[in-house]
């Protein structure tokens, strides 16, 4: 332990996960570690719910996060009703419930904004922050383990904070990360990052020994990734994506190193970048949020030659993998902050192209992210935001249909608007790809029905279309017509309309 | 003349309207200077469409600039049915009306995007550039006169440029300038600016003599700003607006002499602009757009130390004013290309309280800020979403009634999102604030009615909401009500419903 701990000035601070959790409050906020099930800590929030549903007393706290946390972290603390607020990304199933039963408050943020809204004093105080770490260095560094999410920003604007060190996490982790805190709006200069490989912080985190109250000794693993592997349809929008970025190469507006290139998490991204595999593309980048299993099969490949992410969320097989031969992954690796990963910035500098889910998206290239039916959270925005607006190409996939078809992932007007028409450059499904760059709505409506929509749906929004234009307008609509797709889901379990289409 | 022509290599290179004119051909893409009607080319256009009118020839070309030209520009192009598409912003009713009958393709953008897409190559190649100027220095560069706008990409990127050299345009405006081109994406650095009366580019727009093939003499004044001066309404709702700057202050998240200033155009702006005359705050700062009569006022008035902008567009007394005093002016004042006044790295960097004007907004916050009824364009969101975006306060504001009360601008639904609930912290109307920040969806719903809407339309917004609360969700919603209001507008002429709210 005491080549893990080596801040001598902390030696006397190591207690139990009970202690630590006895100290959070009724009231309070507490800033936990953790992004996509990574480097999240694991023992004191979980100590305290199970210490609230035993006390069986109102007990509500704010419960900040970098995104979402391990599978356990978050079912726990919402199956205590002990969350007041949360934000800003989730994905767990029980939470999700509760979030939309209305009895846990959801703030769903652009994940580059949170740091900003805390640093500005906006968010309230933080009262702890609880941050999984894998060593402290002997000049009160804390070293995080597979993730670095918002803890700079937790650990900086505390009153107090709670490390956990994680034996079970390995110390060559140290030395991957990269540190950078931006100073406040107005008084700070241009984050000098211009090369994703390039190092502009510190190896860890910066605290006040004084600032500590407490150290926990855990010893378990990040909860593993769960993705999907491909199928056909993952698989052809894979294969329209590489092509549409082989077009570009020709085109002279892509050289064949492409661009630094970010993924949401997911199955689809996940397919995509198994595409690269076989593809002509080499020496790739990855700018990301997520370092999914697929980055380090394209590392062992050698088509990826550096990736910097914000966490390292893998399958089991995978983790064991990629630990067990860390070395040599290690010298092309980097983990950042969120703010940095995801910072308007950094992705509009280097010029990313950008790969993110849509939940649905309409004729017009509104794309929802979020509210299933316009109403019911899903995870939350997360990074695709950022992304999308501020990258080289914003990219949205998703499959045309779902549920065996009785949802079309192309409607006539998006449920939620989480990405505007402004926004979104190109959709893919398995059906086609629509580049709706320099398009104008009418333009692109034609583009998204007819390269993207599956084929059940492509008559009724050809007719949703054509009465549209009778109406005219700029973005022609008919707007109480616009959500009958929803309701007809809603009430007969279908988008489909009933009535066969009229013979012409 | 030539104390303003002062490159002899470009001397033999001044040509009539006619013949410059001349050379534009059908099919070609035009990169017009112009923002906010100010530094417009105003000749060569003109002549151009009279030229289309007289042939009654198939004549159409692509049209870019910066944002709106003058009063006379865009009617007359419009007119002679000579544009096939604009962008990225336009205020022209004659225009407007084409753009939304479906005969001129309009694509609405972030102002500051579409630099970059010129320069990635996806916009197509940009035949001629005409940009009006004031000089011409010994070495070759382009000074522009009232605006920057989109004139340096222009010139950078295409084939020809044509100069028009406007006499009516005082040589006082050279040195205010300030041109800075990023590189391409994944080759630049860092924008230097740190504050806003940072010099980091050139004073003029560099060219290549040879791509230069024509100057041509003008002598036409700017088109006047139009702006509506403050009534009740506007006024007080920059009295609340001004109220929640002090509470800002008082909470120590600003200092009194706030934070850099941006505020779309408008009369609503313009009063908030004015309500800072007699406040108490001072040495205010302002990096906008455009720099409207307000910003002059208020540096007469000693309460502006510094203005950057992108163009500086003034009602004709002010013109008289500022330029019949330029001196006192010049040294308080710089002009940028809207890449720079818009860009996302700077906004965040500098963290500006940006105003803006929104059409309607949502009980959850999200806001249209384009289409009359999700379907008819008003201007284009301009720089709207750039600023909100990445301000430290994204504010929009909006009167709570429009046409008599017939049209209520808080609404179950936005009829066309163009800022969404993750992008908008403060909604103002005459009737109140709604300090959005950090709040869920419910949280924002109660504020937004309570706190904006129309006492005419409260009970029906929240007859709405408790509906949609029974249904439940994240975001509750009764979908296949949403746009029940416009419907109503559309059929009835009025958003109100008939039947009177049920006693209870």
């Amino acid at each position: 332990m005491w080549e893990r701990l080596r801040d001598k000035r902390m030696a006397d601070k190591v207690v139990t996960a009970e202690e630590a959790a006895g100290w959070i409050e009724n009231g309070m906020t507490i800033g936990l570690s953790g992004f996509t099930r990574a480097g999240d800590s694991k023992l004191v929030p979980v100590t305290l719910a199970e210490r609230v549903k035993r006390d069986n007393q109102p007990f509500k706290v704010n419960v900040y996060t970098g995104a979402s946390l391990g599978s356990e972290v978050d079912t726990v603390m919402a199956e205590a009703d002990m969350v007041l607020k949360r934000l800003p990304f989730q994905t767990d199933a029980t939470m999700r419930k509760k979030i939309n039963d209305g009895s846990i408050l959801f703030v769903d943020q652009h994940l580059s904004h949170t740091a900003e809204l805390i640093r500005a004093g906006v968010m309230g105080p933080i009262d702890y922050a609880i941050v999984e770490a894998v060593a402290v260095t002997e000049d009160g560094m804390i070293i995080p383990s597979t993730s670095v999410g918002n803890s700079n920003i937790f650990v900086e604007q505390a009153k107090h904070v709670i490390i956990e060190l994680n034996m079970a996490q390995t110390t060559e982790l140290e030395g991957v990360h990269d540190v950078y805190t931006p100073g406040p709006q107005g008084m700070r200069g241009p984050i000098p990052l211009v090369s994703i490989d390039q190092r502009i912080g510190t190896l860890g985190i910066p605290v006040d020994p004084d600032k500590v109250r407490g150290i926990v000794i855990t010893n378990m693993e990040d909860s593993p990734s769960t993705i999907v592997q491909p199928d056909e349809e993952t698989a052809q929008i894979a294969a329209h994506l590489i092509n549409f970025l082989r077009e570009e190469v020709k085109a002279g507006r892509l050289t064949e190193k492409l661009a630094p290139l970010q993924s949401g998490i997911g199955s689809v991204a996940n397919a995509v970048f198994q595409g690269f595999l076989d593809s002509e593309f080499n020496d790739l980048e990855v700018y990301s949020e997520v370092l999914q299993d697929s980055v380090f099969e394209l590392m062992d490949a050698g088509k990826i030659s550096f990736a910097s992410g914000c966490s390292i969320t893998l399958t089991a097989d995978m983790a064991k993998h990629v630990f067990g031969n860390f070395a040599k992954y290690r010298d092309k690796l980097v983990l950042r902050p969120q703010e940095i990963t995801n910072h308007p910035e950094i992705i509009r500098r280097l010029g990313l192209i950008s790969i993110n889910t849509a939940l649905e998206a309409d004729i017009y290239g509104n794309v929802n992210s979020t509210n299933v039916s316009g109403t019911k959270m899903m995870n939350g925005i997360g990074g695709s935001g950022d992304f999308a607006r501020n990258a080289r190409l914003g990219i949205f996939v998703t499959k045309s249909i779902a549920k065996d078809g009785k949802i079309s992932s192309i409607v006539p007007f998006a449920s939620h608007v989480d990405h505007t028409e402004h926004d979104v450059d190109i959709i893919v499904t398995e059906q086609g790809l629509a580049d709706l760059r320099g398009l104008a709505p009418r333009e692109r409506a034609l583009k998204i029905i007819e390269n993207c929509a599956h084929p059940l749906y492509k008559d009724q929004l050809r007719a949703y279309y054509e009465e549209a234009l009778t109406r005219g307008g700029h973005t022609p609509h008919v707007l109480e017509k616009a959500f009958s797709w929803h309701a007809r889901f809603a009430e007969e379990g279908t988008m489909l309309e009933k009535k066969p289409a009229l013979s012409r």
